[in-house]
Protein backbone atom coordinates (compact mmCIF):
# COMPACT_ATOMS: atom_id res chain seq x y z
CA UNK A 1 0.00 0.00 0.00
CA UNK A 2 1.84 2.92 -1.70
CA UNK A 3 -0.13 5.46 1.09
CA UNK A 4 1.11 3.56 4.15
CA UNK A 5 4.88 3.05 3.28
CA UNK A 6 5.19 6.60 1.96
CA UNK A 7 4.34 7.63 5.50
CA UNK A 8 6.48 5.07 7.38
CA UNK A 9 9.04 7.12 4.99
CA UNK A 10 8.31 10.27 6.08
CA UNK A 11 6.96 10.07 9.61
CA UNK A 12 8.41 6.92 11.11
CA UNK A 13 11.45 6.30 13.52
CA UNK A 14 13.74 3.88 13.65
CA UNK A 15 14.68 3.50 17.09
CA UNK A 16 17.04 0.31 16.35
CA UNK A 17 17.06 -2.42 13.76
CA UNK A 18 14.64 -4.32 15.06
CA UNK A 19 11.84 -1.18 16.19
CA UNK A 20 10.44 1.08 14.07
CA UNK A 21 8.28 3.49 15.95
CA UNK A 22 5.08 5.09 14.26
CA UNK A 23 3.05 6.68 16.78
CA UNK A 24 2.30 9.72 14.62
CA UNK A 25 -0.20 8.01 12.31
CA UNK A 26 -0.78 4.76 13.86
CA UNK A 27 -0.84 3.66 17.57
CA UNK A 28 -0.43 7.18 19.77
CA UNK A 29 -1.45 9.62 17.24
CA UNK A 30 -3.78 8.17 14.81
CA UNK A 31 -4.49 9.61 11.33
CA UNK A 32 -7.88 8.86 10.98
CA UNK A 33 -8.32 9.07 6.72
CA UNK A 34 -5.35 6.71 6.47
CA UNK A 35 -6.92 4.29 8.52
CA UNK A 36 -9.79 4.84 6.73
CA UNK A 37 -7.66 3.71 3.76
CA UNK A 38 -6.34 0.51 5.31
CA UNK A 39 -9.60 -0.47 6.03
CA UNK A 40 -10.26 -0.36 2.81
CA UNK A 41 -7.33 -2.00 1.63
CA UNK A 42 -8.38 -4.87 3.94
CA UNK A 43 -11.73 -4.92 2.62
CA UNK A 44 -11.12 -5.35 -0.63
CA UNK A 45 -8.24 -7.87 -0.27
CA UNK A 46 -10.96 -10.11 2.13
CA UNK A 47 -13.68 -9.31 0.29
CA UNK A 48 -14.95 -12.84 -0.96
CA UNK A 49 -13.37 -14.31 2.53
CA UNK A 50 -16.72 -14.49 3.85
CA UNK A 51 -15.61 -12.56 6.84
CA UNK A 52 -18.56 -12.31 9.45
CA UNK A 53 -16.37 -10.81 12.37
CA UNK A 54 -13.33 -8.78 12.71
CA UNK A 55 -10.79 -9.51 15.69
CA UNK A 56 -7.89 -7.80 17.02
CA UNK A 57 -6.26 -6.60 20.32
CA UNK A 58 -6.00 -3.46 22.38
CA UNK A 59 -4.74 -1.06 21.76
CA UNK A 60 -3.12 -0.39 18.82
CA UNK A 61 -4.95 -2.71 16.62
CA UNK A 62 -8.56 -0.88 17.06
CA UNK A 63 -8.13 1.68 15.21
CA UNK A 64 -7.42 -0.55 11.89
CA UNK A 65 -9.67 -3.07 12.62
CA UNK A 66 -12.35 -0.78 13.54
CA UNK A 67 -11.99 0.93 10.10
CA UNK A 68 -11.89 -2.84 8.48
CA UNK A 69 -15.22 -3.94 10.34
CA UNK A 70 -16.77 -0.33 9.28
CA UNK A 71 -15.86 -0.43 5.07
CA UNK A 72 -16.93 -4.80 5.44
CA UNK A 73 -19.69 -4.12 7.35
CA UNK A 74 -19.02 -6.88 10.43
CA UNK A 75 -18.74 -6.16 13.71
CA UNK A 76 -15.49 -5.43 15.16
CA UNK A 77 -14.21 -7.61 18.51
CA UNK A 78 -10.98 -6.74 20.71
CA UNK A 79 -9.61 -8.90 22.74
CA UNK A 80 -8.18 -7.49 26.20
CA UNK A 81 -5.30 -7.95 27.83
CA UNK A 82 -6.29 -8.46 31.33
CA UNK A 83 -9.19 -9.22 33.30
CA UNK A 84 -11.64 -6.27 34.13
CA UNK A 85 -14.17 -6.42 37.10
CA UNK A 86 -16.86 -5.87 34.55
CA UNK A 87 -16.01 -9.05 32.33
CA UNK A 88 -17.56 -11.99 33.53
CA UNK A 89 -15.66 -15.60 34.51
CA UNK A 90 -17.09 -17.51 31.36
CA UNK A 91 -13.80 -16.44 28.91
CA UNK A 92 -11.65 -17.85 26.77
CA UNK A 93 -7.96 -16.96 27.07
CA UNK A 94 -4.83 -17.71 25.95
CA UNK A 95 -1.08 -16.77 26.72
CA UNK A 96 0.20 -14.23 25.07
CA UNK A 97 4.04 -13.01 25.31
CA UNK A 98 4.96 -8.89 24.55
CA UNK A 99 8.94 -9.05 23.08
CA UNK A 100 8.41 -5.03 23.28
CA UNK A 101 6.90 -5.10 26.52
CA UNK A 102 8.65 -7.97 27.58
CA UNK A 103 5.61 -9.43 29.67
CA UNK A 104 3.41 -12.15 29.48
CA UNK A 105 -0.18 -11.07 29.14
CA UNK A 106 -3.47 -13.20 29.81
CA UNK A 107 -5.56 -12.05 26.17
CA UNK A 108 -9.55 -12.92 26.70
CA UNK A 109 -12.43 -12.77 24.86
CA UNK A 110 -15.70 -13.22 25.54
CA UNK A 111 -17.26 -16.90 25.38
CA UNK A 112 -20.27 -15.97 23.30
CA UNK A 113 -18.58 -13.10 21.23
CA UNK A 114 -17.20 -15.68 18.86
CA UNK A 115 -19.39 -18.15 17.31
CA UNK A 116 -18.55 -21.56 15.65
CA UNK A 117 -20.07 -20.38 12.34
CA UNK A 118 -18.04 -17.22 12.48
CA UNK A 119 -15.46 -16.36 9.72
CA UNK A 120 -13.33 -14.55 11.58
CA UNK A 121 -10.44 -11.55 9.91
CA UNK A 122 -7.73 -11.16 12.36
CA UNK A 123 -6.49 -7.55 12.12
CA UNK A 124 -3.50 -6.27 13.50
CA UNK A 125 -0.89 -3.16 13.62
CA UNK A 126 2.12 -4.93 14.08
CA UNK A 127 3.55 -8.45 12.80
CA UNK A 128 7.28 -9.04 14.31
CA UNK A 129 7.08 -12.64 16.26
CA UNK A 130 3.67 -13.19 15.47
CA UNK A 131 3.11 -14.00 19.00
CA UNK A 132 0.05 -11.45 19.73
CA UNK A 133 -1.39 -12.82 15.96
CA UNK A 134 -1.26 -16.62 17.12
CA UNK A 135 -2.89 -16.27 20.42
CA UNK A 136 -5.68 -14.23 18.44
CA UNK A 137 -6.00 -17.33 16.26
CA UNK A 138 -5.93 -19.55 19.33
CA UNK A 139 -8.81 -17.85 20.75
CA UNK A 140 -10.70 -18.14 17.62
CA UNK A 141 -10.33 -21.72 17.00
CA UNK A 142 -11.22 -22.59 20.71
CA UNK A 143 -14.47 -20.62 19.97
CA UNK A 144 -14.74 -23.12 17.57
CA UNK A 145 -14.66 -20.84 14.55
CA UNK A 146 -12.57 -20.37 11.20
CA UNK A 147 -9.53 -18.12 10.59
CA UNK A 148 -10.47 -16.91 7.70
CA UNK A 149 -7.95 -13.85 7.38
CA UNK A 150 -5.10 -12.76 9.12
CA UNK A 151 -4.14 -8.75 8.01
CA UNK A 152 -1.37 -7.02 9.21
CA UNK A 153 -0.31 -3.17 8.85
CA UNK A 154 2.84 -3.25 9.22
CA UNK A 155 5.26 -6.54 9.11
CA UNK A 156 8.60 -7.12 9.97
CA UNK A 157 9.45 -9.12 7.69
CA UNK A 158 12.71 -9.58 9.05
CA UNK A 159 11.61 -11.55 12.16
CA UNK A 160 9.80 -14.51 12.70
CA UNK A 161 6.13 -13.89 12.59
CA UNK A 162 5.41 -14.37 8.71
CA UNK A 163 7.10 -17.67 8.50
CA UNK A 164 4.96 -18.76 11.41
CA UNK A 165 2.00 -17.42 10.26
CA UNK A 166 2.54 -19.24 6.75
CA UNK A 167 3.62 -22.64 7.88
CA UNK A 168 0.51 -22.87 10.23
CA UNK A 169 -1.30 -22.41 6.72
CA UNK A 170 -3.42 -19.14 7.39
CA UNK A 171 -4.23 -16.41 4.41
CA UNK A 172 -1.79 -13.24 5.81
CA UNK A 173 -1.70 -9.98 4.05
CA UNK A 174 0.51 -7.03 4.86
CA UNK A 175 -0.16 -3.65 3.82
CA UNK A 176 3.56 -3.13 4.23
CA UNK A 177 6.18 -5.05 4.64
CA UNK A 178 9.99 -4.51 6.12
CA UNK A 179 12.88 -6.61 5.09
CA UNK A 180 15.14 -4.25 7.27
CA UNK A 181 15.30 -1.56 9.74
CA UNK A 182 19.51 -1.83 10.22
CA UNK A 183 21.45 1.66 9.54
CA UNK A 184 18.11 3.50 10.62
CA UNK A 185 16.91 3.32 7.05
CA UNK A 186 13.49 1.49 6.28
CA UNK A 187 14.05 -1.14 3.74
CA UNK A 188 10.43 -2.54 1.94
CA UNK A 189 10.53 -6.22 0.82
CA UNK A 190 9.25 -5.20 -2.77
CA UNK B 1 -29.03 10.72 21.26
CA UNK B 2 -32.02 7.70 19.96
CA UNK B 3 -30.04 5.36 18.21
CA UNK B 4 -27.63 4.98 20.73
CA UNK B 5 -30.33 4.89 24.09
CA UNK B 6 -32.27 1.72 22.04
CA UNK B 7 -29.08 0.20 21.44
CA UNK B 8 -28.11 0.49 25.59
CA UNK B 9 -31.98 -0.85 26.06
CA UNK B 10 -31.83 -4.00 23.53
CA UNK B 11 -28.21 -4.71 24.56
CA UNK B 12 -26.86 -3.26 27.99
CA UNK B 13 -26.72 -5.48 30.64
CA UNK B 14 -26.92 -3.92 34.29
CA UNK B 15 -24.85 -5.58 36.68
CA UNK B 16 -25.89 -3.70 39.47
CA UNK B 17 -26.58 -0.33 40.63
CA UNK B 18 -23.48 1.02 39.48
CA UNK B 19 -22.06 -1.25 36.77
CA UNK B 20 -23.80 -1.27 32.86
CA UNK B 21 -21.85 -3.51 30.73
CA UNK B 22 -21.74 -2.63 27.16
CA UNK B 23 -19.76 -4.74 25.46
CA UNK B 24 -21.54 -6.11 22.94
CA UNK B 25 -21.35 -2.75 20.94
CA UNK B 26 -19.15 -0.56 22.79
CA UNK B 27 -16.23 -1.93 24.57
CA UNK B 28 -15.41 -5.01 23.75
CA UNK B 29 -17.48 -5.85 20.78
CA UNK B 30 -18.10 -2.79 18.54
CA UNK B 31 -20.56 -2.02 16.40
CA UNK B 32 -18.92 0.39 13.57
CA UNK B 33 -22.20 1.96 12.24
CA UNK B 34 -23.66 2.66 15.43
CA UNK B 35 -20.04 4.06 16.66
CA UNK B 36 -19.89 6.06 12.97
CA UNK B 37 -23.11 7.85 14.13
CA UNK B 38 -21.48 8.39 17.32
CA UNK B 39 -18.19 10.15 15.85
CA UNK B 40 -20.96 12.56 13.60
CA UNK B 41 -22.85 13.64 17.16
CA UNK B 42 -19.90 14.87 18.59
CA UNK B 43 -18.58 16.53 15.13
CA UNK B 44 -21.81 17.86 14.86
CA UNK B 45 -21.82 19.30 18.20
CA UNK B 46 -18.55 20.88 18.28
CA UNK B 47 -18.43 21.78 14.64
CA UNK B 48 -18.13 25.39 16.14
CA UNK B 49 -15.57 24.24 18.78
CA UNK B 50 -11.97 24.70 16.42
CA UNK B 51 -10.98 21.46 17.60
CA UNK B 52 -7.73 20.54 15.83
CA UNK B 53 -7.41 17.34 17.63
CA UNK B 54 -9.30 14.90 19.52
CA UNK B 55 -7.57 13.19 22.98
CA UNK B 56 -8.76 9.83 24.20
CA UNK B 57 -7.43 7.56 26.30
CA UNK B 58 -7.04 3.41 25.76
CA UNK B 59 -8.65 1.26 24.97
CA UNK B 60 -12.56 1.94 24.92
CA UNK B 61 -12.17 5.00 24.15
CA UNK B 62 -10.55 4.61 20.67
CA UNK B 63 -13.55 3.80 18.70
CA UNK B 64 -15.51 6.89 19.00
CA UNK B 65 -12.67 8.92 18.86
CA UNK B 66 -11.75 7.48 16.13
CA UNK B 67 -14.75 8.14 14.29
CA UNK B 68 -15.01 11.47 15.81
CA UNK B 69 -11.45 12.51 14.58
CA UNK B 70 -12.42 10.87 11.09
CA UNK B 71 -15.79 13.10 10.68
CA UNK B 72 -13.94 16.18 11.99
CA UNK B 73 -11.04 15.69 9.75
CA UNK B 74 -8.45 16.32 12.71
CA UNK B 75 -5.79 13.45 14.36
CA UNK B 76 -6.72 11.64 17.23
CA UNK B 77 -4.69 10.60 20.16
CA UNK B 78 -5.14 7.97 22.52
CA UNK B 79 -3.07 8.42 26.02
CA UNK B 80 -1.46 5.38 27.15
CA UNK B 81 -1.74 3.57 30.59
CA UNK B 82 1.68 2.73 31.32
CA UNK B 83 4.95 2.78 29.45
CA UNK B 84 5.92 1.00 26.35
CA UNK B 85 9.67 0.43 25.31
CA UNK B 86 9.02 2.61 22.22
CA UNK B 87 7.68 5.86 24.59
CA UNK B 88 10.30 7.89 24.64
CA UNK B 89 11.19 9.26 28.55
CA UNK B 90 9.93 12.74 26.76
CA UNK B 91 6.21 12.36 27.97
CA UNK B 92 3.51 13.98 30.11
CA UNK B 93 2.27 11.95 32.42
CA UNK B 94 -0.57 11.92 35.12
CA UNK B 95 -2.17 9.89 37.58
CA UNK B 96 -5.77 8.42 36.96
CA UNK B 97 -7.75 5.85 39.05
CA UNK B 98 -10.25 3.62 37.46
CA UNK B 99 -12.26 2.89 40.14
CA UNK B 100 -13.82 -0.46 37.49
CA UNK B 101 -10.29 -2.01 38.08
CA UNK B 102 -9.44 -0.51 41.20
CA UNK B 103 -6.28 0.44 40.12
CA UNK B 104 -4.10 3.51 39.98
CA UNK B 105 -2.96 3.84 36.20
CA UNK B 106 -0.35 6.58 35.01
CA UNK B 107 -1.59 8.30 32.21
CA UNK B 108 0.90 9.22 29.30
CA UNK B 109 1.16 11.18 26.67
CA UNK B 110 4.24 12.15 23.86
CA UNK B 111 5.06 15.84 24.48
CA UNK B 112 4.98 17.22 21.43
CA UNK B 113 2.19 15.29 19.86
CA UNK B 114 -0.30 18.39 21.71
CA UNK B 115 1.36 21.93 21.23
CA UNK B 116 0.05 25.14 23.00
CA UNK B 117 -1.53 26.50 19.81
CA UNK B 118 -4.40 23.40 19.84
CA UNK B 119 -7.79 23.35 20.52
CA UNK B 120 -8.30 19.50 21.72
CA UNK B 121 -12.31 17.95 22.33
CA UNK B 122 -11.28 14.91 24.78
CA UNK B 123 -13.96 11.75 23.67
CA UNK B 124 -14.45 8.51 26.10
CA UNK B 125 -16.72 5.61 26.59
CA UNK B 126 -18.12 6.68 30.12
CA UNK B 127 -18.41 9.76 32.12
CA UNK B 128 -18.55 7.91 36.07
CA UNK B 129 -16.29 9.71 38.89
CA UNK B 130 -14.73 11.76 36.09
CA UNK B 131 -10.98 10.39 36.61
CA UNK B 132 -10.12 10.01 33.45
CA UNK B 133 -11.50 12.94 31.94
CA UNK B 134 -9.83 15.02 34.27
CA UNK B 135 -6.55 13.35 33.85
CA UNK B 136 -7.13 13.78 29.97
CA UNK B 137 -7.34 17.78 30.75
CA UNK B 138 -4.42 17.80 33.09
CA UNK B 139 -2.41 16.06 30.07
CA UNK B 140 -3.75 18.62 27.94
CA UNK B 141 -3.12 21.53 30.14
CA UNK B 142 0.67 20.20 30.84
CA UNK B 143 0.92 20.64 26.97
CA UNK B 144 -0.13 24.42 27.24
CA UNK B 145 -3.07 23.54 24.95
CA UNK B 146 -7.14 24.18 25.74
CA UNK B 147 -9.53 21.58 26.19
CA UNK B 148 -12.48 22.96 24.21
CA UNK B 149 -15.31 19.97 25.00
CA UNK B 150 -15.60 16.81 26.15
CA UNK B 151 -17.68 14.29 24.69
CA UNK B 152 -19.42 11.39 26.80
CA UNK B 153 -20.66 8.80 24.97
CA UNK B 154 -22.31 7.12 27.86
CA UNK B 155 -22.23 9.30 31.00
CA UNK B 156 -23.87 7.71 34.67
CA UNK B 157 -25.02 11.21 35.78
CA UNK B 158 -25.62 9.61 39.29
CA UNK B 159 -22.08 9.42 39.43
CA UNK B 160 -20.11 12.74 40.42
CA UNK B 161 -17.71 12.89 37.34
CA UNK B 162 -20.21 15.01 35.63
CA UNK B 163 -20.73 17.07 38.20
CA UNK B 164 -17.09 17.82 38.75
CA UNK B 165 -16.27 18.86 35.36
CA UNK B 166 -19.60 21.27 34.96
CA UNK B 167 -17.60 22.89 38.04
CA UNK B 168 -14.30 22.60 36.42
CA UNK B 169 -15.89 24.88 33.91
CA UNK B 170 -15.82 22.19 30.98
CA UNK B 171 -18.25 22.04 27.89
CA UNK B 172 -19.42 18.67 28.45
CA UNK B 173 -21.84 16.47 25.84
CA UNK B 174 -22.93 13.31 26.72
CA UNK B 175 -24.61 11.33 23.91
CA UNK B 176 -26.52 8.99 26.50
CA UNK B 177 -27.19 10.49 30.32
CA UNK B 178 -28.51 7.96 32.65
CA UNK B 179 -30.12 8.62 35.94
CA UNK B 180 -30.39 5.04 37.41
CA UNK B 181 -29.36 1.84 37.60
CA UNK B 182 -31.32 0.83 40.17
CA UNK B 183 -33.43 -2.78 39.99
CA UNK B 184 -31.34 -3.58 37.60
CA UNK B 185 -32.90 -0.99 34.70
CA UNK B 186 -31.99 1.70 32.80
CA UNK B 187 -33.32 4.96 33.09
CA UNK B 188 -32.53 8.19 31.87
CA UNK B 189 -32.12 11.24 32.65
CA UNK B 190 -34.05 13.00 29.45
Amino acid sequence: MDELKSRIRKDGTVINSEILKVDRFLNHQIDPQLMKAIGKAFAIHFQNAGITKVLTIESSGIAPALMTGLEMNVPVLFARKKKSLTINEDSLTTDVYSFTKKVHNTVLLEKDTIIKEDHVLIIDDFLANGEAALGLTRLVELAGAAVSGIGIVIEKSFQQGRGRLDRAGYAVYSLARIASLNDHHVQFLD
